[in-house]
């Protein structure tokens, strides 16, 4: 199989000669290392790391499919920059993404023939569809999540604090091998998890709360998404029939996603379940995004999407109900989609 | 005290007659609230902080000295800011930072006598100065700090796991209150504490090992950076040596660091410290960083800064050196600058 770098290439149409990457994420996803300050893909020839010295070490030692080159500053880089390209001949240059203002730094820096468009979608065609290598990071971080929701739910007692709780998530993920929490930690307690982003506070959690708590591992670059409700004793009538809405939604989007189908018309799936039942007002985001070496990636699954879903995507699932004056319910799963079917890679724990 | 809306729009001048902050930072620190989409400051009037609905009732219960207004997407957000923008008959639009495809929708949408210019030194003119609320979070942050270097280096045991000591470390600043990790947790054992950003691993720390700890913790919103050099086991001359080299060269612009003084002269008294010690070449980075809501602010400390030193500023000061077949030592510390002094917010724990 090529390497990521020259499937990009392979990408290449006439409207450019040469691709910028200068997310830092894309290029971790390129060359394998974090630290760079550009990678630039020439059609001909070898892709060029450029690093400053603070990183050039490691960079050197770790990063594959380019050569690393030192650069001093982002004066000396740009210089560089503007005669690799005219010593190639390259004019027509495309780039994922870039500040207005950075941007700007660099046209003048450029030769005025050098034509600089913004072409992200290049690099997306690519991260959106997980190889095996990246989808075995994935189970191991869904792994790890699935591991501090369970100790999440051990920990819905009365008179802890909300970042306690999260204290001991974070703890029992990060002791068996997660890098780091993906996104911050969300343990929303009583009126905060009427919020979709609660957060995490010193609330002492009381009998009879409800709780959202939406966590996620990270392994070896790669993150999970997973939210659970809980209820902090016993659930009441009302508490567990909002709860079976917010599920009985999540599981009818879950049984529509495979390969081919609009992302859209998956949302639409999960918002009818919550509509039939009246909350419909109350569920006020999307039902999910893309997940992989970010949290929110493409495709996006809401009412305005104009994706469709592939194998080898790896989506969320989170459909919500939000009432101000008495709780907010969420779940939430990490889902790989597949030919006639999808798979959650976090999974149980559905109880209040 | 003025707010900070109003200090924001004192300092407009007559370049520009509306100010838009898309720094979801520094809409945090206008409005206290994270969540928004765009923070609108006109010349007149009441500043608008416009929200997507998943967000909107949050917002709305915590969001000080702004109006807030729900926007369904981003098309319908554009539409209602241009409609401002021509009842109130702004054109001279400066805005902090923008995405580069994102700036250009924006014109698009914008009638063409609209002038949109990148502007951020005015708001950064204002988050270089902490103020006391500000510096009392900033202590907070700086002691739970200090407290996961006193648990890091506790565990400088051989047979740990880089990732195992990082546990220890996140756990004891998060159940004491910290909201999260400043950055991701360094703990770079043997030939990685070679690189400064040597991240943490699964490697077992051996004895004998050069261990560097770059860590902070985050406290209501606010972060801290400290660094120290630990050795696992009982230290070589050659590694006190060069650790000594090291806190000489941080005592050594630490006790240049007052209000007035230029940045770049600070970095020079470090960098003399460590070239007369014969390792100039290996001190691979600048001396330092602002820090406050996000862990690198301006001003800078490094060789090419113009940045001069102010009361109110919290600057880290770790100079560094990196043997690549040897190891790396580093010591570091958030530091206030006052009018005729620095102080350490971060402290102790200088022994290998």
């Amino acid at each position: 199989m090529k390497n990521r770098i020259e499937r990009l290439r392979s990408s290449f149409t006439d409207e450019f000669d040469c691709y910028l990457v200068r997310s830092p994420v894309n290029m971790l996803y390129f060359t394998g290392v974090s630290g760079g300050t550009m990678l630039i893909v020439p059609f001909d020839g070898e892709a060029t790391l450029y690093v400053y010295g603070v990183n050039y070490e490691q960079v050197k030692a770790d990063a594959k499919h380019c050569t690393v080159k030192r650069a001093k500053h982002w004066n000396d880089f740009t210089t560089k920059l503007q005669e690799q390209l005219s010593e190639q001949n390259l004019k027509h240059v495309a780039f994922d993404s870039m500040d207005f203002e950075e941007n700007r730094k660099l046209r003048t820096v450029f030769t005025s023939s050098i034509n600089l468009e913004p072409k992200s979608e290049y690099v997306w065609s690519l991260r959106r569809i997980k190889d095996d290598g990246e989808l075995k990071r994935m189970r191991t971080a869904a792994e790890l999540t699935v591991k501090g929701m369970e100790i999440a739910q051990e920990k819905m007692i009365a008179g802890l604090r909300e970042f306690e709780v999260a204290a001991e998530i974070e703890y029992g993920m990060r002791i068996r091998g997660s890098q780091g929490v993906a996104f911050e930690t969300i343990v929303a307690s009583g009126p905060h998890s009427a919020f979709p982003h609660g957060g995490c506070g010193d609330r002492k959690m009381k009998a009879g709360d409800v709780v959202v708590v939406d966590i996620g591992a990270t392994y070896q670059q790669y993150r999970s998404d997973m939210t659970r409700t809980f209820v902090v004793g016993t659930p009441s009538e009302k508490q567990k029939k909002l709860y079976a809405v917010v599920k009985n939604a999540q599981q009818s989007a879950f049984l529509g996603m495979k390969d081919g189908e609009k992302a859209k018309a998956i949302d639409t799936r999960a918002r009818e379940v919550i509509k039939n039942a009246g909350y419909g007002k109350h569920f006020v985001h999307g039902l999910g995004h893309g997940i992989g070496l970010e949290v929110h990636e493409q495709p996006m699954l809401n009412s305005r999407s104009k994706d469709t879903l592939r194998t080898g995507n790896v989506v969320t699932d989170e459909p919500g109900v939000y009432l101000v004056d008495f709780g907010g319910f969420r779940a939430e799963d990490t889902v790989l989609i597949s030919q006639n079917k999808a798979e959650r890679l976090t999974n149980g724990l559905y109880d209040l």
